[in-house]
């Protein structure tokens, strides 16, 4: 398979090409530095990237499904990026496969990767940066991000999606509780899933003042929409919830900002993963005694000679 | 404050000195070097560092604290690494309080930590390694590791604990059914909690069926401990779980390779940590123009020069 052949492959708007391309620039492939760098990166500038994030239970899956059919009733080819807790072992990823087991299965302009979160120890921005410029090199207009559970990986996608919403829902615990309050203040969306449980107005009301209290929102933005996924409910309020934070964010150039520094965190994410490399060849060629602060080991390491990226 | 006085203080096993340290090294503080290369690293070598993951709701704080209770009977003195889902932006941490906030909170013989992932593009092994060497310092024989969410947090803990417990609960919906087979593998231990609740024994029964398949478990470790942490069931034979894969584990070698997997886990983190700060410095300087795949500019900028750490 040669470069040119994934590169139509993605002009053509193959959703094998486009899945192709992301797997090779994924497994670090010789191909996939001139993958990346034939791209058209003009159009992920003319793409919308939506980050689904929230805790298991919340409904997240569902309500993608239903966020994909609206955008796909306006023609737009969606892409979508499941970000999986997927088996360190077996590699395989889960929610992406029951995200293409929904009613875009036989969908060609719904294409939708599972990215796994396995074995990395830097962040996510690197893959998922070059998968979003892959999709966008493929014709899709609207990237979402979703991600399960809390912490790095969800703070990642609120870093490099241009609007980030949180999905919430009743009766899913304390621990849903604790960590609502660091996500409510940075997500751009506040969703309450299961709107016809038990439980969901008293959420939206605490998300509500919690999201106030944090002082790092309008009015506007504390306020929560109200969705039955399940159901299709709330979906059009959502969506024009969602185009109005757009809007706002281009008129005032918070969007511009945002993506400059998801770019500039693509950067700084492949530098650490070309230079990590080098570090562990070392490491593993270092006869050391693994006594004493680990911290000094690196230093001395890293003073021992400068380091390099190895091409 | 000097760092001789952290170190008496650790010396003395003064929960305060203890709290102080972590944090000094947590913050990159001037004296964090000094205080890691001058601890007594031969008593992590003397721990048990027991990792507890699982999904929101599971009930890991209720479960967490029966253990302390249980090694706290035993004269141990117990130290607690909670990884928080914490806000990015007021930098607050809410497990950990919660943990605190529970039996054990005037047992100077208790020490819990709480540890934000806000903010890390790197992993969680250098800051958590640092700061088990101070609570070992400081005299605890028992560090527990606890973590909510699913993903990167949770990978780097079973890289770092000598054993690893998952905890799951019944009808904690479909997500999480999702994400069990991938920590299923790996687990060392699991625990279906909340074992009177209905769908107890169809979830055991499950885990056991995905444990024995993954084939990277012999038939006792596939085996599932049943609590009800709330009313103190099933701890004791837990604790004897625990301490079954602990001797199995040092008599097989696999608690030394483990160990050294994680101390070259805690040097790459913190060369990585140490060369993050000159590689932004230089993205920062760079009047880079944003276009084009982030990939080249990366290599570009480490081509340039060769990075040295900033000391």
């Amino acid at each position: 398979m040669k470069s040119e052949d994934i590169l139509k492959g993605l002009r053509d708007r193959d959703p094998r090409g486009i899945g192709r391309a992301i797997s090779l620039v994924e497994e670090n492939d010789p191909l996939a530095d001139e993958i990346l760098s034939s791209l058209d990166h003009s159009l992920i500038d003319q793409t919308t990237i939506l980050g689904i994030t929230g805790p298991p239970g919340a409904g997240k899956s569902t309500l993608t499904d239903r966020i994909i059919t609206k955008y796909r009733s306006q023609g737009r080819r969606v892409g979508v990026i499941a970000v999986d807790p997927s088996s360190p072992i077996s590699g395989g990823a889960i929610l992406g496969d029951r995200v293409r087991m929904m009613g875009h299965a036989l969908d060609q302009d719904v294409v939708v990767r599972s990215m796994a979160t396995r074995g990395r120890l830097g962040g996510l921005c690197a893959a998922a940066g070059a998968a979003m410029r892959i999709l966008a090199a493929g014709g899709c207009s609207i990237i979402i991000i979703e991600t399960v559970g809390v912490g790095q990986s969800e703070m990642d996608i609120i870093r490099i999606a241009d609007i980030t919403a949180l999905v919430l829902a009743p009766g899913l615990g304390d621990d849903i509780q604790a960590m609502k309050a660091g996500l409510l203040e940075v997500a751009d969306i506040l969703i309450v899933n299961k709107a016809d449980c038990a439980g969901a107005d008293t959420l939206a009301m605490d998300m509500e003042s919690i999201a106030r209290e944090s002082g790092s929102k309008d009015k506007d933005k504390a306020k929560v929409c109200m969705t039955v996924a399940s159901e299709g409910k709330g979906i059009d309020d959502l969506i024009a919830a969602i185009e109005a934070v757009d809007a706002s964010h281009r008129e005032s150039g918070e969007r511009r900002t945002r993506r400059d520094r998801a770019y500039d965190l693509e950067v700084l994410d492949w530098a650490l993963e070309m230079i990590k490399p080098s570090i562990i060849e070392r490491i593993n060629a270092w006869d050391h005694d693994r006594k004493g602060a680990p911290r000094r080991h690196a230093a001395k390491l890293l003073e021992q000679e400068c380091l390099r990226i190895s091409e």
